[in-house]
């Protein structure tokens, strides 16, 4: 209950503090008691399986109540897990008829060999058997430890006790299902005014460790109610990846089990090829995908802050992330963000190795809108107003590196000592 | 004292662990009482500058007697410091009439701009004035805190009174004065037996955070009576480094100011290109680095683990490589080594997402000689016997990718609550 408060408390925050574009109505997830809510057409549910954890949800189902057409993609970790392979397969197969996605946590699957792809078909068969659907309708996911066996006893007893659970309203509750050391669980909903009428839209998504996504983030599954072609969708949905789960950083390891998957039911408006409901269309879910992102930083492991790292100026868009990316993964950068000193030189030194190419002479570091770096190294600002800068939850760290075209944005947070010692324990 | 007594253990005992080649003596800094000593010809002392810590030595000087053969690495740092700049020039200047090596702790003297390069100038000049040689005869150093400028009146004090400060013994002594938040200075001697006799060859390192060189570490400084043509020991230096300094990592940030520099003397037998004496001094050379890189490692800031990260049977060194840095720069990995866990997921996860090309199921992965995962992953192993080894102070992990003729060998430490402390506050 308490970690359900503090997820309720962050994303209102979070949604307000959020510039959502003018097209999308936030749907606050405590408006109307509900905690959270699909769109028409899909619900969901969880179980306590007993898998890792106790006393708690391990296994969700997301059911879809006609076929829906399916996007998603994957991590580009070599040791992908045994649900990621099978899911790729399953979309392949089905991607104009994915039914329902079933996930775990508590254990990844990953890296346990021709046993591991056995079981994660077996989860697939148990929730097709269970819902009276064909297994390559059914995506499968997995979260947690790596390199164990599912007790798939456990697992199979849980999947057959889930279409009990399912209902449409309180994803919030389903959330939690997937969590690991996440602290609170990830869900919302926004709507989305076409021309014609509104769409819904809804992302669930999880964090903490092991999060530095490379074509996809830990997990986050989305559901619309849009009709919308399978090609379409899956470009829409790779647009908005590039900058919403693909900018942020944990701790800069991609997972084995990084997953992002959208299903869209085609129950209301359709979105058509090069439209402008298409734009908006693209546009609503980069800020859903974006909201999420960002929940999972503010919820990374022993995080405390949210930083934006923005870099301009750059030659092109390409030494800008490099130089974002330099700057959002080091951990003196992070070390300095916890402690809350405006260590701009580490700032700088991490642009310096990134790779990118510039004149050091040129560089302009702003914290928020203080300048505390001009061009030729002249810092004069303020120690009080840097001060109360980095004492905030969230700011944003922007350095020019020269007079070029090329920009780009992370999202980071802190490196505190919590992270030490939650991953100091993690597997044991 | 404390630290000097410390300095003095870990020495000695990495010493002893170390597997020296079969042409190489090493020199025990405590076995004559002497603390460490120069090769004939050389001498250098310390004084206290107050430039930011107080109570102790933050200015050295390193002083050939007659002119020196140089050779140096520097930071590929974009940012590099105006002692970095102007060593450079120096360099290409005089690189066969070096005469003298002036370094401060506590300001790096890094993205201080075109006062920053005066600055440097100024204290080759001092250093030329008081020694009565030439300012392009000087090499410069810095090392501490970023972008904050040296105060040069003290630095100038400091140096005109470096001269009288100066001894052969005692380097242990003055390799403390370069300390930042190393806890124990680094100084070590080696003899090298050569056809027609012997040579001396000493080291001085320092280290400690913003560590993970790329084509040079932090900082050290190289000192042998060989005599060797300038080109020939560039060349013996460029090859060493690759497998000493520019295979370790502490944080994985790339430093402003990473210099390694040799001198030498002439004092004593000559080496000539192609020769065997050649291969030896170059074998010698990178065991003594070696030394000093482990040794950064081992005093990394926080660090209590030494571990080597060795990749085989990668389709080249290349593929070897990035999965070695991958996994010795992966936070969960390095939190896992702290928390003695072993989390042989973490460590498969990290080369999966490194970049290197392999097939998941042939991977293999021992810690030290237990094998702890065979091809397939099948990971049947004595947790008690994993736990022996990684409550070792240090001990080697290797992961085997298939079996092409790739490997590469990486220094690590683990990642622990102290690294946050003492990053959160340093600036201050």
């Amino acid at each position: 209950m308490e970690r359900l408060n503090k997820g309720l408390n962050v994303i209102r925050e979070l949604s307000q503090e959020t510039s959502w574009p003018a097209s999308v109505i936030p749907m606050s997830a405590e408006s109307d008691g509900s905690h959270g809510f699909w769109p028409e057409g899909f619900s969901s549910g969880a179980v306590s399986a007993d898998i890792k954890y106790s006393n708690r949800n391990d296994l969700m189902l997301l059911s879809a109540d006609a076929p829906c057409i399916a996007a998603a993609l994957f991590t580009t970790n070599l040791c992908c897990a045994a649900p990621v392979m099978l899911s790729q397969d399953h979309l392949v197969r089905s991607a104009s008829s994915i039914r329902a996605l079933v996930c775990n946590s508590g254990n990844a699957n990953a890296a346990t060999g021709e046993q591991g792809m056995r079981d994660a078909r077996s989860m697939a068969e148990a929730a097709a058997r269970v819902l009276g659907i064909k297994p390559e309708e059914v995506l499968v996911a997995s979260t947690g430890v790596i390199g164990q066996l599912l007790p798939m006893e456990k697992v199979l007893d849980g999947i057959a006790t889930l279409p009990s659970s399912l209902q449409r309203e309180s994803v919030l509750d389903t959330a939690r299902a997937i969590m690991t050391t996440d602290t609170f669980p990830k869900f919302f909903t926004i709507e989305v005014r076409l021309s014609k009428g509104s769409i819904r839209l809804s992302g669930l998504g999880k964090g903490s460790g092991m999060i530095c996504p490379n074509m996809a983030t830990m997990l986050a599954f989305l559901a619309t109610d849009a009709a919308i072609a399978p090609s379409l969708l899956q470009k829409a949905l790779l647009q908005a990846n590039r900058n919403s789960f693909n900018a942020i950083t944990v701790d800069g390891d991609t997972s084995t089990n990084d997953m992002v998957a959208i299903l869209a039911s085609g129950a209301g408006h359709e979105i058509a090829a090069d439209s402008m409901d298409y734009t908006l269309f693209c546009e609503a879910l980069e800020a859903l995908m974006t909201f999420l992102a960002k929940l999972i930083v503010i919820d990374g492991e022993g995080a405390t802050k949210l930083v934006e790292v923005r870099v301009a100026g750059a030659a092109d868009d390409r030494d800008a992330e490099l130089a974002a990316r330099s700057i959002a993964q080091s951990s003196l950068v992070k070390t300095a963000i916890h402690g809350e000193d405006a260590n701009w030189g580490r700032v700088v030194a991490a642009a310096g190795r990134s790779g990118a190419h510039f004149n050091q002479d040129e560089l302009e570091l702003c914290f928020n809108d203080l300048v505390v770096l001009k061009p030729g190294f002249i810092a004069d600002f303020s120690e009080e107003a840097a001060a109360e800068i980095m004492a905030k939850r969230s700011y944003t760290i922007t350095l020019r590196l020269g007079s070029g075209p090329g920009s780009a944005r992370v999202w980071t947070c802190d490196l505190s000592k919590e992270y030490v010692d939650i991953n100091g324990s993690y597997r044991s």
